[in-house]
């Protein structure tokens, strides 16, 4: 009667018991190197968008004029918010400041697989450090999420690269050349064909043998090279940087997942060093699975004290590819799981009440009959809700002060005393009194 | 530089700790039940709020046309979406469907203390049931939340009230009453003077001496007199199943926690049974906290199979100023915690990050130093973030293979060999080393 709209998703109970793993995951890691989590709002003032991210972001906001005449749009990314959240209160935050923060994202674009109009992205941040340390922090807090899940190095790499490495190197090719617009050549060279690559290097202001050469320099990826050939300080402190920060993955135990990568590139122009994107290392999710980098000047652009800052964005639509891809993605059972069903059948609504308490006070989840259903009714449901133990609580039993203990998984079934369940037990299963 | 939308939240970690601990709470006493999580979009076509949700609500949505020419609002309730999902998937459920979910919805209100234009709720609804074992759970599962929120019954109550008992009281006195008016009417009853009370009350049909009938009657909560007055199968129907349910919520241990009350009205036109809302006991909060009901009509009305439904939905920002007044807010060290901070004075990154990440496996917070700062000014910030144990890696320790664990409450401090921190502890501290 009516449509969902394009680009939109409902999540069913099994389609969000994989996102809901996922997230746990990124953001249980991130608290356990102590970041905190924050929440944002979904609306903000459109102009800051304008004046902060970008064409492209800005082409496809959802952006309207509210009942007050404000000019507002649904927020299209978090870090203009957070931006301004810093600055907000920059005097009164102790530094540096860790926040974690997952919401849902909105822009209009074309919709294709792992690309939606509304998309959930954990948003992992650090204010206040220039330190390579910070940098290797929010990689490590993914890195160890993504182990949490099952992945391992042979599913997933952070591609590193820095912007005074590829942006010096641009600019050692002469004065007009137009950095930024070479960074996003860069950007597109694994997407367009080799003829088209160089037509945009040649556009950004390079001359064709240029082009060719910085093309080999790239994709011969030694550091030392590009310090030499460019000569200046921009790029030999970046290839520094580079290494520092890769040095301290190797303390941090996530070295194995990150990959030097000089054509790693990111969109967004408010990045000024480091530079992550997140690649399937199978290669079967052709697209970035998400990004991150440090944009130091991005505070003070907003009326703050100069800030360096540095985060990363697991993105759950692309991530999601990736786990189902590796086989660690929850289907079935993994997916919805149940502890318990207390099947009534009679009249026996106050001891079963009484059993799915006490099971309930022990922290299990436990389902029982609000329908008034038969008992093959409920079986059918405790089936359908991969219940592991069925408690029959019935009146014939009850007659006898006995429930009866079913294992789903067998079938085998016994009688127990009323009173001998749960009894002391924690988590008391068939197995217990076979 | 760029100012907050009005109506809008930034919400900083010392704030959001709170809201996360209510949400968490909610959620987990839902899962303990056996409700499954479910996500929803944020943007839905304007028309189904038009044709669903009221006047009200449809005057205070955020609504626009999108990119696409679509009208299309910002999700004002929750309630129409999760309809069209069971519509759209009717079949495949197996009934009764449980569904739990906690989001912001958005509403263009007058912005004043515990009401925001951004609001965050859980809904938790049964599809499927008609039974009063259903509304009783729901009822259930937000109770034995409030009170592992540290709430108790002088903190908060639910007031339950029915359409068929309110409604079908006012439909006797006469074809000509307007019983949704009559709703509304009782609704304001509480907020407006007597006199504008019977005003509205004679709007909706009755005469002058009805309406001071209607209020003894409701104000006397005799629910055999008013079965007696009525003198329909509705109302006693209606009787019947308020009483039901009450015994139910006594069979699931939380009878104390509810009130029946009369004039508990509930705004929304889709209810058709039972309807609740949850109040501070001790009336500091003067306002409603949230509620909910039973709406067995609107999944019909979505053109999917006729479908009862019941569902609650607390609210944070109300259900905030109720945890604050019963003084269960977390805050300061309740609110913000650290397990460990892993303190580096000198060249110590390595065996530092092998600390961090020895505590970090043992799944605690551990923060530690990214921006290479001073001894001082690291041990202020561990300060800051309430940290529990410091462990101070230093170059002179570890030249003695040693490290120095400061317990901060106390600033009692002692040293132990690397190799035995933290050795087979789980959760080592200075107590296990003095």
């Amino acid at each position: 009667m009516y449509d969902r709209l394009k680009g939109f998703r409902d999540f069913y109970p099994e389609e969000m018991a994989g996102r809901r793993r996922a997230m746990d995951a990124v953001e249980a890691s991130a608290a356990r190197y102590g970041f905190r989590e924050i929440d944002t709002p979904a609306l903000e003032r459109a102009q800051m968008y304008a004046d902060k991210s970008g064409d492209e972001i800005v082409e496809e906001m959802y952006s309207f004029e509210d009942k007050g005449g404000r000019h507002v749009a649904m927020t299209p990314e978090l870090t203009p918010t957070v931006a301004r959240m810093v600055v907000d209160k920059g005097q009164e935050l102790s530094k540096p400041i860790k926040w974690v923060s997952t919401r849902p994202f909105w822009r209009y674009e074309q919709v294709q697989q792992g690309r939606f109009r509304e998309f959930y992205q954990t948003n992992v941040d650090v204010f206040g450090s220039s330190a390579p340390e910070a940098d290797a922090e929010v990689l490590a807090v993914v890195a160890n999420a993504f182990v949490d899940l099952g992945l391992t190095s042979e599913d997933f790499e952070f591609r590193v690269n820095h912007r005074d490495v590829l942006g010096g190197l641009l600019a050692t090719f002469g004065d007009d050349v137009d950095t930024e617009a070479g960074i996003r050549a860069v950007d597109k060279s694994a997407k367009v064909e080799p003829e088209e690559y160089y037509d945009l290097l040649v556009d950004a202001g390079l001359t064709r043998d240029q082009a060719s050469q910085l093309d080999d320099l790239l994709k011969g990826g030694d550091l030392d090279e590009i310090a030499a050939f460019a000569g200046t300080d921009r790029v030999r402190e970046g290839v520094e940087n580079l290494r520092a920060i890769l040095a301290v993955t190797e303390d941090f135990g996530v070295r194995e997942y990150c990959t030097l990568s000089l054509e790693t590139a990111r969109g967004l122009d408010y990045y000024t060093g480091a530079v992550f994107e997140c690649f399937d290392s199978a290669g079967e999710v052709s697209r970035s699975i998400f990004g991150g980098g440090r944009y130091d000047d991005l505070i003070e652009s907003f009326g703050g004290q100069p800030t360096p800052a540095v985060g990363i964005a697991p993105g759950y639509a692309t991530l999601t590819l990736l786990l189902q891809r590796a086989g660690v993605w929850p289907e079935g059972e993994e997916a919805i799981s149940t502890d318990y069903y207390v099947l009534q059948a009679g009249d026996v609504r106050e001891e079963a009440a009484r059993v799915a308490r006490a099971l309930r006070e022990r922290d299990h989840v436990v389902a029982s009959d609000v329908a008034g259903r038969s008992f093959g009714a409920q079986m059918d449901y405790a089936d359908s809700i991969n219940a592991e133990t069925v408690v029959i609580v019935g009146e014939r039993d009850l007659a006898n002060d006995e429930v009866t203990i079913k294992d789903m998984e067998t079938g085998d079934q016994t009688q127990v005393p009323v009173e001998d369940f749960p009894g002391d037990r924690q988590r008391p299963t068939y197995d217990d009194f076979a």
